[in-house]
């Protein structure tokens, strides 16, 4: 256990970070298929939800509905996600990060988990500036 | 929505109630290729975790760490699990559930999520009768 949180690299290299809150680093995984974020508690050493303190565990839950929201928020009524899918899974990499990812009867993996389903497709400059605009709320 | 918690036929066809908690009846998932738990908040009507009032989601974050914990107290030191999967999908049944699943890295599916990966292995009654009274504690 190192006692300074840095990133895993695996998941600097899949992402782009979009704000730092209280506890999580959230980052937008650079996958186009999906409205997914990844909510990376900023504590050393961490590998699972219940390695947290307490105080930490409230902060994650607030900002896993935070997270929610704002993906939900991206959409216009009427084009709301059919559900969120929130996981800590992490076997390939053990940091501790929380997939929050809004689900569409219509996207590629449908009615699956979306690991593995699909290759990932990269966001284009375009549209990864644009949505980071939206996601930043400036 | 109702406005009374039912759980979902689907869950319960594929599971063994366990325990019932503050928030959350404890499930569990009839597959012995991995100690798995699912917790179904007790509530009529949730979907997803943004829908849980915020002392419910306490309340869930707490359970979840209890659930791991005692996945986790299965195992003798030496023997415990690799990691622990946290998951709220609900792309096939809607209503509210999450697993809590114990890992180890010569399990079947591993490293990949345990969905759709193997086909499950329903527990030996003996097996079950075991894994049921170390999961209740008495």
């Amino acid at each position: 256990m190192t006692d300074v949180f840095t990133l895993d690299p695996r998941l600097r290299a899949d992402t782009i970070e979009v704000d730092r809150w209280d506890l999580s680093l959230v980052l937008l995984m650079n996958d186009a298929n999906y409205p997914w974020l990844i909510l990376v508690p900023q504590r050393p050493g961490l590998r699972d939800i219940h390695d947290l303190v307490p105080p930490d565990l409230l902060r994650l839950s607030a900002e896993i509905v935070r997270a929610s929201n704002l993906l939900i928020g991206l959409f216009p009524e009427g084009g709301k996600p059919d559900k969120m899918n929130v996981a800590a899974l992490g076997n390939q990499v053990s940091q501790l990060h929380v997939h929050v990812i809004a689900r569409f009867a219509n996207d590629p993996a449908w009615p699956k988990p979306v690991w593995g389903a699909v290759p990932p497709q990269p966001y284009s400059e375009v549209a990864r500036g644009q949505r980071l605009k939206r996601l930043r709320g400036r």
